[in-house]
């Protein structure tokens, strides 16, 4: 008997139908013989729908009554969704992240976890029930409900995962799990059977869209191995587990997959020649805009005068504009800005290439074979990531696909 | 400084607007110098809104999901009408029912207040917040949600205002108080200034449909003053205490009001002739079949059978001839039924009838003079109930209104 933790977002549980639905998942899979806990997020709209009443009432509501409202759409897809397991004739029990032992602190409206007592959850569990619990939210020790921000249902399986411990932890979403590279974009891309769960923070952190990063964060942190894949249909989805360094076939393959972000755009500091150290110094400038950098690119120029660029989401591009002129003067009499907008960045992937030069190598070449300029480019060791014109994003990505043979399984 | 509770209902909080009206009055009472205490229901509509959701999933949902889902209508409006108190300018804390300390017991959708601990609440109060908390609901020891059934909210608001030490608690609902008679039958019926909770009582269990029983008699148990108002001005409306028995004005009026109650139904079950004690046999039949029934007249004939008489809500008149026809034959070999529906009770209700006699013969005269027949009658210490046709209640409610005066202040 495995014990098996199922999360559900939202558009699984958008209407009565598709609640239905994943109420005979659940059932199926304690039928198979497991123990089952739900996590599922409000059925889709509803959450919009709270936030938009809030919004009638005032332009910023006070973040702890907005915890308050918004809570109650994870509170409502709970009980409706053990109704539907009550009238198949199976036995649930749901609980709000409260009642779940979901502890949190931090800030209203993007709380943190601090710990999950499962005692409850495990006694139902072994009393026979369908565990249902709310995602995205939980209470201080002092009873203040909190929401979890963004992906934050996804972080409450994995931490419940981590707690129950579970022997897996399935995320159903709305694809077949992670692909090398996105199938609108690529049509020869293809799910990944497995990834580990540093070339999951990767893609992740550089477009993939399949998962927040915290989660995936949490889920490596607490060794939770865990599976994306899609609530329409019961094809195997891509499992993210930790590396296995003695399993040749992982590191056989160099890259992993492709992601690719758009709406990027590039900032850079020129002509640099003040003493002070001026990288802390046009770093906190952004920081303190809340600016989320991305691709930090520094270097010095022959004639000794420093330049710094850094990429962003096009968004923000404007505020990292304000806040970068107004230290200017503290770095030079000639430091000057300049931007570039319609930028989008790809990035390759692979546990693979720590052990495997030319990789690099390999990318650029494609992409000089089918004419693609470059711009910045940046790396870890697991990942290369190149700015490339917004117009040229879908191109790159194929050849670059193609290059690394990621098309074959 | 007083500590003031005030308890809004659903249409009182139906629509932003309105939360904002309440918003502003709550405002106005802690502007006053009171300390504030709002305990309110869900928007209108909403509780039914769930329901029908629930329903859509199954017919019988389970009434603990019931509650974890219905309880989520309380949280939404406590949060946005804090949100409209702040967004006046003004501090406000929101809690549900378990936040508030509010501990129940007893069977989901019907919980009963075991007690509340109102360290939290006090403490928000001592902060100077205005505190809104979530009516109709509470949590028990284990963390298990409850609603606590009809009037729920009106029975948190007392009870919390016994529990805080409040100097009176507001009922807020779209009438102006308590009255001689409902409006709409007497013209000249006028606003009650006072009533003590026994008349209160009389007159919620007699058609009155203000305020539940169950509400009122927690009030006397703890001695909570309560005030009935309008939500929608600033007339004084009904103060129900404790009878102040060294007040000669409360007991100079021998009558205080008069309750009407349509869509009665009477069964009588005649020639009783057996030795068993058919009493018991009688109520336990229609207890088993859970039927409330309300006068209870019986007498024994001079040819020494025994005949019985109870009155009910016409809704239950079939079940009660179904559960009485079971026992007939234990009763007498002769023993029948008959029924009687289309009735409807008229009530006076008054503390000075205990030491004013006079009262029954003043009612039965201004009906017998206006040709109106009455049939069974019960009455208590500070009541007298008699049926009539329903089609002479609304005359029977001026006569009698007339007879007493009570269209004078």
């Amino acid at each position: 008997m495995a014990l098996i933790v199922q999360k559900y977002g939202g558009s699984s549980v958008g209407t009565i139908d598709r609640i239905r639905n994943v109420a005979k998942r659940l059932i199926a899979t304690q039928q198979a013989g497991n123990k089952v806990v739900a996590v599922i997020s409000a059925m889709s709209g509803v959450t919009d729908k709270l936030i938009a009443l809030a919004h009638e009432v005032m332009d910023t509501p006070p973040e702890r009554e907005l915890d308050m409202l918004v809570s109650t759409g994870e509170q409502q897809s709970i009980a409706l969704l053990c109704m539907a397991i009550a009238d198949a004739g199976f036995k649930a029990l749901s609980f709000t992240g409260a009642q779940a032992g979901i502890s949190t602190y931090g800030s209203h409206t993007r709380g943190r976890i601090e710990s999950i007592s499962p005692e409850r959850i495990m006694r139902a569990l072994d009393e026979g029930y369908i565990v249902v619990c709310a995602g995205f939210q939980g209470m201080t020790p002092d009873g203040e409900i909190h929401t979890l921000g963004r992906g934050g249902s996804d972080l409450s399986a994995i931490a419940m995962a981590a707690a129950v411990k579970a022997d897996v932890c399935q995320i159903y979403t709305d694809v077949d799990g992670v692909y090398t590279c996105d199938p609108r974009v690529v049509k020869a891309a293809r799910k990944i059977p497995e990834l580990c769960y540093d070339e999951m923070l990767e893609m992740a952190s550089s477009g993939s869209k399949v998962m927040q990063t915290r989660s995936v964060e949490l889920a490596k942190k607490y060794g939770v191995v865990f599976e994306v894949r899609n609530s329409m249909n019961n094809n195997p989805g891509t499992i993210v587990k930790e590396e296995d360094k003695d399993n040749p076939a992982m590191e056989s393959l160099v890259v992993r997959g492709i992601s690719i972000e758009r709406n990027q755009a590039r900032v850079t500091v020129s002509c640099i020649t003040s003493p002070v150290p001026y990288t802390a110094l046009i770093l906190s400038a952004l920081a303190k805009a809340e600016i989320n950098i991305d691709m930090i690119v520094a270097n010095t120029a022959h004639d000794g005068m420093a330049r710094q660029s850094f990429t962003m989401n096009m968004n923000e591009l404007g505020a990292a504009q304000a806040a970068l002129k107004s230290v200017l003067p503290q770095l030079g009499p000639d430091a000057k800005l300049d931007t570039e907008a319609g930028l989008a960045k790809l990035t390759v992937v692979g546990v693979g290439m720590r052990s495997n030069s030319g990789v690099a190598a390999t990318m650029f070449r494609a992409l000089a074979d089918a004419n693609i300029p470059t711009g910045m480019i940046s790396t870890s060791e697991i990942r290369i990531s190149t700015t490339v014109e917004i117009d040229d994003i879908e191109r790159a990505a194929r050849v670059v696909h193609d290059a690394f043979h990621l098309e074959q399984a």
